[in-house]
């Protein structure tokens, strides 16, 4: 390796007050150091953009540390090894983990934050590992079956349906058997959960009632929803489950810019008319499992029984104004940033 | 029996906005008619008085029909069987079931909205069979155990810690081994839960820190959260539970008297940090397992380790006035109407 390599990144410069502005990043740039035994350099190719970064940028207690002032913004990514002194990680490897948002990672091939492993892109094009075969793929697939619980028969309704999450809940609810009810912004993404995914049926809620969409697609209740927004949209389902429903609360992308206060879930008294259960889940704690979701969806997807979508935006500078895309929910399918050309 | 018996009643004038006011009560009187074959007449002893009276009194869709405007008001109580051409009881019965807001119940013996069954005053006193071997109880012993799933070492806090529901939750989580922290109204509250019921704490909300208590008394944070009132205080507790907690939805007296909307937990998000549930319970489900719910308290009560205790107003037309006491937070314990002398 050439230690020429220069390693841009964008570091967390302020807190944000709401959406995050251009001057809550500072972009900069370093070297890339020779490495040591036992460390590896990842050439970034695909960053991952997802709404729970917005969460990482606050201050305070989380299910996982902020990202600190001055740090490298957090990020999961996709790359190819370029430089090893590790038996762990070949130049050549393809590796997914946390790269961070930066065009090179350098450390320990053993990293426990970066936690990278080896991808095959034979099994799939690298951007769907980092998204069926990735976090909100393994997200979607342990939160549906652990906390959802769905069974065959039953009415599944997931909001952000053609995001990351929610394309992955709603297929994997259709191969149960179930009831495939999707919330999404705007007529394209509707048609297609509904054309591309196999929903039964998808609400606009752009452009339509929730409450008059769930009562028309959902004639016999809700009995899983799968909530990646809050906000109405969450307590306007409220109104329509079932008994012994099963509410996963996997986010609230509605929520995470606010300047006010979150917003409750009014309806929440519907748990206990309805015996209901409302249940967070971090992906994390599935890792012991990823291969085996990884597996099942991966088979399914060579099946073609199973689509993966992602909305890939060029140019690592592009990032500040690519993350914000999710936040006005102008990505069609899971978004990701194409650093490098593979 | 005489025909000459009268029969007062109150019956549901108004569907009230905000607190009940005496205009949405009617009082009237009619004769006791005279029973048919396998029919019975039970004389009111005590009303039970409930939070849930007044959600009953709502129109629209909820775990139960809503009362009619003109119908006797819904309520359980327990009194003594005066009249009977049914095998089923015998005058002189004592029972239990849903009696109404009236001082005579006629019917067949066998009616499955009042659904009387036998009880024996010798284990334990009459109003005690409103509270602890009651509804209260029983909402208490299965939405704790089945729903809460407390192990002993954990921490359990549960508000309306004097309350007819919650001084049961204490208890039953103290036999189990847990640290019982409770929430209530006052100092007198608060010093009975700690001194006669064995809780580890109270946390006075009325002249305290609810935050700032539950910092104190749960230093290692709250494991299962039982709540009868909803509110802030359910906000506050979310902003304290531990990974996997469990918080039991039974009630939200703060909000059933609003005139605005239900304020939804604005921190219901730490469900999702934390991993936590939110579940509903409604005590009509454990019907098949109440026997199983008396025997272990009633055994409790006997070997002395178990208290039960009952506020009793007495005088029928107080019904009214007394049901207030409820939202007022006036009531000390389990609030029971006296309607006759036993």
């Amino acid at each position: 390796m050439t230690t020429l390599l220069q390693n841009d990144q964008f570091r967390l410069a302020a807190r944000p007050v709401g959406l995050p502005k251009p001057s809550d990043w500072n972009a900069v740039n370093e070297p890339v150091r020779a490495i040591a035994d036992g460390e590896i350099v990842v050439k970034t190719l695909y960053l991952s953009l997802d709404p729970a970064m917005r969460g990482w940028m606050n201050e305070g207690k989380s299910y996982i540390r902020p990202v600190a002032i001055g740090e490298v913004m957090r990020a999961g990514g996709v790359g190819v090894v370029v430089a090893s002194k590790s038996p762990k990680f070949a130049v050549g490897d393809h590796v997914s983990g946390g790269i961070g948002v930066q065009t090179y990672w350098v450390g320990a091939a053993d990293d426990k934050t970066a936690n990278f492993y080896r991808i095959d892109p034979r099994v799939a094009p690298l951007t769907t590992w980092l998204n069926t075969l990735g976090m909100p793929g393994m997200t979607a697939y342990f939160g549906l079956l652990d906390v959802g619980q769905p069974k065959a028969g039953e009415t599944v309704v997931v909001s952000g349906a053609a995001g990351a999450v929610g394309q992955t809940v709603g297929q994997v609810a259709r191969h149960l058997g179930c009831r495939v009810v999707g919330i999404a912004g705007g007529k394209d993404k509707c048609d297609f959960v509904v054309n591309e995914l196999g929903f039964d049926a998808c609400i606009d809620y752009k452009n339509g009632d929730v409450r008059e969409g769930l009562k028309q697609h959902c004639p016999n209740g809700v009995d899983v929803y799968f909530d990646n927004v809050g906000g109405d949209i969450l307590d306007t389902v409220l109104t329509r489950i079932n008994m012994k429903a099963r509410i996963v609360i996997c986010g609230a992308i509605s929520q995470y810019n606010n300047t006010t206060p979150v917003k409750g879930p009014a309806n929440y008294l519907s748990l206990l008319v309805n015996r209901a259960r409302m249940e967070g889940i971090v992906v994390f704690d599935y890792a012991p499992r990823y291969k085996d979701g990884v597996a099942a969806l991966a088979k399914w997807m060579q099946e073609g029984s199973f689509k993966s979508r992602e909305d890939v935006v060029k140019g690592f500078d592009n990032f500040p104004d690519a993350l914000l895309m999710l936040f006005e929910g102008k990505n069609f399918g899971k978004l990701v940033l194409q650093v490098a050309e593979a």
